[in-house]
């Protein structure tokens, strides 16, 4: 086997997943394991992506008047236990702190899997009257969740990535107004910037996070067929603020509890988005996040190479600050070297330029997500450019749209739903009765579960598939990561 | 006491240091204190300054070609003993995870101190050949120290926030040229930003950073005389290297342990520079990091009340996107317990805006640092605010390099250091003759030590105070935090 074949990937996407999945993010240069199980390096390609979601989603933040905060990593374990679903579950996948230099601490301090529990013991102190709230407050931080599960990198890591946003209202109709707007944030990012589509609902009482009242979710649908869960909004009603005492005086002086929101999304989402998007010759990166958007590839013989290159250099000073470019002037690999690895790399657009080109005052244009090829006027390579990145961007969009509706699949019954989910995966629709002993049912006989419940939806004039009484809703169903 | 003066600084900068500069940072709500002893939490008005700070040095790392990347919390105890001075200097500091939900796991886990040897591990697998240097990383992350020293609110906390480069080159002349970049940058981030003046040099062999062959820094002074570590920049050699295994094939063919620097700017600076800048009144926040830059204050009375509201909110539309404004239209306090709250909280500027104004066309601007008021017409409003910020930001930093003029010192005998340092406090220049013992003598008789060796000096012409040989340089010498 050639340097060049080993360097790629050696598996196909739809022969192997899991090996696929693995060797796009290792070979891409995306992420890395750590020497700590389950715990992931990203490298300077795969945090990128990162930084460009979180300035985005940051941005949207500021402009809906939400503040960034830090609260610090060590939650001590009594406040860990205050309210008591919470800690019932996160308890099973929190990492302890027990000893610092040599000597042990007296209460052990839990690594924050999330931070209620210290956020609202310090924001109690903040809240006096109605005039302090609405408070919203988010940080973006890491957390910690030592899962028992096999960790799979990045799509299920022990640490990850992630906003938290705490909101604080006066009243529940406050509270409940901001799901929209969250989730609309939300929405924006992972469709737009992701090209990730996904299904909004509300998840059941057996899947709602815990300690809150309600969870509302995007699920990601993934080539395997899996689905997986994007980012979500929590609606908390008063159970924190009760067990953490956040009382403010309303308008009338009287002593009220504040509602409260939560809200995340995290590193998880740059795994769905690689697996979504990538193919057998490796990752696909959308334009807007990725770290490079632009490689230019200059062909060269011997007796062009110079002139070729120095006409190079005024290309990139064309693309500089306009794109993020980089000039490919390698002078030991050969043009087609170049091209696989910067196609293994995901950069979304390629732009070669050889002796021809440079008679002719053009350059040739390659699409990573299509392989597409055209020329375009050296005059209006800007425009060019920004044109075909911009269509790429969509069209990422377009397919992995048109993949989650083919991966979208009906069930009326129960045996129906088993032989759907085993033979073909994907997102089912099921009519439900509403009623956790039907949604037990279906979780035994498939191995998947409710994944979420669409909003504003009306009853589907079908029959549970549980218990054969009138359904109240059709719901996402699926065997999840 | 009146409910304004309890919210208000109750004690002098002058007289009680420790506790002025604790009410400030809480008073303003720059910060609050974590249930866990050490951890700080940063409210919305401290983490901006963060936020503002890190988009600064970041947008600089990047021009620079630096990348950021991600690396894991957790350092196995095996990885951080590999390098053997580093692991003695952390040791004693570290917070150790023992357990996952209810189990004990079976290597201990360090909480990172700082990343050198997880990285590194990590990055001797992406380093083959002088091709793949230099490689310049960054992280924006947090960090722990479990010191057992006291912590200091924001200036020494148990866990912090900053940035951790670390480089790799292929020779040690490309290493050292980093230097300068590097430091310049913090300079500019700290002068220019932070409007915070320090002294640039080298630390001696007993202070550089554990694994390190040579640390700069840059030195601040405290307004209780005591000096304080700035940003820093550490080159390691082939140290870390060496113990991890850094290897690369030269263009002569021939293997090469990489040459390393890291460096580091951190949270404390917003410590430093709230104690630098604040006064009894509250925080003074220079304006190029202020949460708030400007808060328009409507003065008015009960039949202006509508007409001034109305015109207050177009002054706020001019405003709006220049800088970061707040409209205070609260009508439960005077316009005087409003003042009082935004002088506290440290907000540059503040606008003016009553019925006799109105009339005139202008606003009244007001000086947080200064307290210096003047009118200036409506129709320029802007410029005459950018204009106002602008000589905020320059008189700051002014004022503080005059402080730290003063306060520092010259001695040139061991008595007279002790004298000087005892009694003023301050930094003092110190010939030595670059002896560790002398430098030991120093420290024991006085408690203070060497902070940093300025750079490019002459020799002074004077007695080393511990053995009275010639003096090879003057040396910043100071207590420090």
């Amino acid at each position: 086997m050639s340097k060049a074949s080993q360097d790629g990937i050696t598996t196909k996407k739809g022969e192997n997943f899991d090996e696929w999945y693995t060797q796009v993010i290792l070979k891409a240069e995306i992420a890395d394991y750590s020497p700590v199980s389950g715990c992931v390096v990203y490298r300077p390609s795969g945090y990128a992506i990162w930084e460009n979601i979180q300035r985005e989603t940051d941005l949207r933040f500021k402009e809906a008047g939400i503040s960034n905060t830090y609260f610090p990593l060590f939650i001590p374990e009594r406040l860990l236990k205050k309210e008591a679903e919470h800690v019932e579950g996160f308890a099973p996948e929190v990492a302890w702190v027990t000893q610092t230099g040599s000597s042990k601490i007296e209460e052990r301090l839990a690594i924050r899997p999330t931070s209620e529990s210290l956020m609202y013991e310090v924001v109690s102190r903040w809240i006096r009257s109605w005039r302090d709230l609405p408070m919203r407050l988010n940080q973006w931080n890491n957390v910690v969740r030592w899962e028992t599960k096999n960790p799979t990198f990045i799509l299920r890591s022990r640490e990850f990535l992630w906003n938290e946003g705490h909101s604080l209202f006066a009243t529940r109709e406050e509270a409940d107004a901001e799901r929209d707007q969250i989730l609309g944030i939300y929405k924006e990012i992972t469709e737009e910037y992701l090209a990730l589509p996904g299904y909004l609902g509300k998840k059941t009482k057996a899947e709602t996070f815990a300690g809150a009242e309600g969870t509302y979710s995007i699920e990601h649908l993934l080539p395997d067929g899996k689905a997986i869960q994007g980012p979500d909004w929590h609606s908390d009603g008063q159970n924190f603020s009760k067990a953490f005492g956040i009382v403010f005086i309303d308008q009338r002086g009287e002593k009220q509890f504040a509602y409260q929101n939560t809200w995340a999304i995290s590193t998880r989402e740059i795994g769905v988005m690689l697996a979504v998007h990538s193919d057998d010759r490796g990752a696909i990166i959308p334009p807007k996040l990725a770290f490079v958007q632009v490689v230019l590839v200059p062909i060269v013989n011997d007796e062009s190479k110079q002139a070729v290159l120095e006409e190079a250099r005024k290309l990139m000073e064309r693309l500089r600050g306009k794109f993020r470019t980089v000039l490919d002037d390698r002078d030991h690999l050969t043009p087609g070297r170049k091209f696989n690895e910067w196609e293994l790399k995901g950069v979304p657009l390629r732009v070669e330029f050889g002796p021809r080109d440079m008679k002719e005052k053009q350059v040739v244009l390659v699409r990573r997500d299509t392989g597409g090829k055209r020329a375009a006027k050296v005059a209006e390579l800007s425009d060019e450019v920004a044109k075909e990145l911009d269509s790429i961007q969509a069209s990422l969009f377009k397919r992995a749209s048109d993949a989650l509706a083919k991966g979208t699949r009906d069930a009326s019954t129960l045996p129906e739903l088993k032989r759907v989910l085993s033979q073909q995966g994907g997102i089912v629709r099921v009519p439900w009765c509403g009623k956790p002993e039907c949604e037990a049912k279906m979780r035994e006989v498939t191995g998947g579960k409710i994944l979420n419940v669409p909003l504003d939806q009306k009853p589907p004039k079908a029959k549970c598939p549980g218990c054969g009484d009138e359904a109240v809703s059709l719901v996402n169903f699926g065997k999840s990561y």
